[in-house]
């Protein structure tokens, strides 16, 4: 089992090291190899997903990623910045299933920004695509209009697009999710607006005929924007596009007041897959050993089940992270009066030996 | 002084005619004519926005609309779907400027889903681009994909687009509205991703500079989504694309708990304006005469301000609510213990009697 760990920027280092020493308590046979990605290899090697990074997460089995990013890189040209290395490995290991649970942990729920009963026991699971739309349609760029509102302007401009194959993998990863779940699956679109997403719907519509045990409902984002709002726990399995993934699992996570202890999971049809916390690199906290291991040792976790056939050992550490909750320790961030705080490394520490 | 009333379906032709009805105790001289639009223009004239309506509202200085679109009618070719009525409108009158305001009303607070500290307060004024952007970009449809994961399969695709004058002009009606407030304009991008939203940026940046006494920062779609649910008292102007602006503005609006109580406002560049409620035509209580007039009713104080010049009328429509609001009179939507629940023309004939 061969595991490539990308530490990456801001906070990411902190983290990964305590995830790490989670999967080397465990007992089991990883082969691990670390390397640089993001804004330290651009800074140590001129680009933010070099090549050796790369093909070591193309032979391995799963990848461990921290975070990558910090203000400091905003004014690099596109292509050098950190943010660049994430979507090149999307793209480039075919990671087009994206799991991001949006979970509200029983002893977080007054963290919450909503109120307690609206979210306590929510537990949604975010199916987003994650290697086409908008993020990687062609053509793409700056030209001069020729028709729309200023023929003659300059303007900018992407291409949204997806393809029957595309629509009907993520869709089936969704209707498969649900049946371990609730059987209950929410497309969420922009069908009234956007070709791309008539045709979502319409695809997402005859694959739900393959599922008849599966209750299958279509929202607009919008709406559902919305509805994460009003009445979070009406939903469970929720499947979209990238682009609105991407606003509406953040919007979901930040609902649960747990963001920093939600796991993610991005995978492709070999069931290779990368494994990060859904927060980002928190450059402002950085290297103050305060930043919250959890939600990277949740993802770990995820990639013993999902990549590496491991489950018992996954259960282990959802067990054991369950138990240091219990325990009242709690990072900075998800502090409240009557715990214990403690900082990331004492947090890892603490779910070793609780293992 | 003109105003096309159009009231549409659902329960659209119950909160007009209050708006009407509020209009008319003005004493002030309008000309209002109405006409169908929406579904139900369909069913008389098989087509959403007939030519007799879209006439009438091009020749008026101000559009009061209700809201359109019903269940039964999404099974129809999209051309003749209710919502292209809305979208006919926008596009014919050029209206690009698109104001909704998120203001969660004192005695609404406890019906938000957000804590009330959270949500106290709070008053933000979303400018959504509403002529541009994938809403409308060239080309688009079906046709088999000649690159991409899947080359020759069945592929949908839209065209994002927004040229350098249709980001300056939105911007400069955000930094205006700002100078009139806090003097803060948050914009809302995803240039790590979109060739669009970098070009945005960089020209709302530009734009700026021409307004050195607002502060302008920016932030990626899906970290305002979140920051929303956080801490959504720390915007103030937010100025976006048409597509995250649909997303982000039904977001914050729910946030207020008072979405039965937000209009909206659509701007042309001669102050040509459609008016309209935030919420939709809820099609489930139409009829019913339970549906919460005020937003229409405050959509048609915002069209006095901002297209027919009458200040001092929108502001006595303003206080009159809030005088209703004060009485503790609720429609069912906003109703609460201890409150005294009434229904559609009750209320807008508690407005009148307040004005
Ligand atoms: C960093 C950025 C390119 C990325 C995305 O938009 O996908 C991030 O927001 C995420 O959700 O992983
Ligand atoms: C009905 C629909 C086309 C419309 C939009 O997406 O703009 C609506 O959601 C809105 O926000 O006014």
């Amino acid at each position: 089992m061969k595991i490539a760990v990308l530490p990456g920027d801001g906070i990411g280092t902190e983290i990964v090291a305590e995830a790490v020493k989670v999967l080397k308590a465990l007992g089991l046979s990883f082969e691990m190899e670390s390397a640089l990605v993001g804004g330290a290899a651009y800074e140590a090697h001129g680009h933010p997903l070099p090549e050796f990074t790369l093909k070591l997460a193309q032979a391995a089995d799963a990848v461990l990623f921290g975070a990558v990013g910090d203000w400091k890189y905003d004014k690099l040209d596109r292509p050098l910045r950190p943010e660049q290395a994430i979507l090149g490995l999307r793209k480039h290991l075919g990671l087009f299933a994206n799991f991001r649970p949006a979970i509200c942990y029983e002893q977080l729920v007054g963290a919450s920004s909503l109120k307690p009963e609206l979210v306590a026991g929510l537990d949604i699971l975010i199916i987003r695509e994650l290697t086409g739309d908008i993020y990687f349609g062609q053509p793409r760029g700056r030209r001069t209009a020729v028709d729309g509102h200023f023929p003659g302007a300059e303007e900018a401009f992407d291409t949204m697009r997806y393809s029957r194959p595309e629509i009907e993998r993520i869709a089936r990863v969704a209707f498969e999710a649900a049946r371990k779940r609730s059987k209950k699956v929410t497309s969420v679109d922009k069908a009234n607006v956007l070709e791309t997403f008539q045709f979502w719907k319409d695809v997402v519509t005859e694959v739900g005929k393959e599922y008849p045990d599966v209750a299958l409902d279509h929202m607009y984002v919008d709406n559902a924007a919305m509805q994460l709002v009003k009445a979070p726990k009406k939903f469970d399995v929720v499947v979209t596009g990238n682009m609105f993934g991407d606003i509406l699992s953040d919007e979901a996570s930040m609902l649960t007041g747990s963001i920093g202890m939600l796991p993610s999971a991005s995978l492709n049809d070999k069931k290779q897959g990368l494994y990060e916390p859904s927060h980002g690199s928190a450059p402002d906290i950085a290297g103050k050993g305060v930043a919250n291991p959890l939600a990277t040792i949740l993802s770990a976790a995820m990639m013993l089940r999902f990549s590496l056939n491991q489950e018992e050992a996954a259960a282990r550490i959802e067990t054991a992270v369950q138990k240091v909750l219990a325990q009242g320790l709690r990072t900075p961030d998800i502090y409240s009066e009557g715990t214990t705080q403690v900082g990331t490394a004492q947090m890892g520490d603490a779910v070793v030996k609780a293992l």
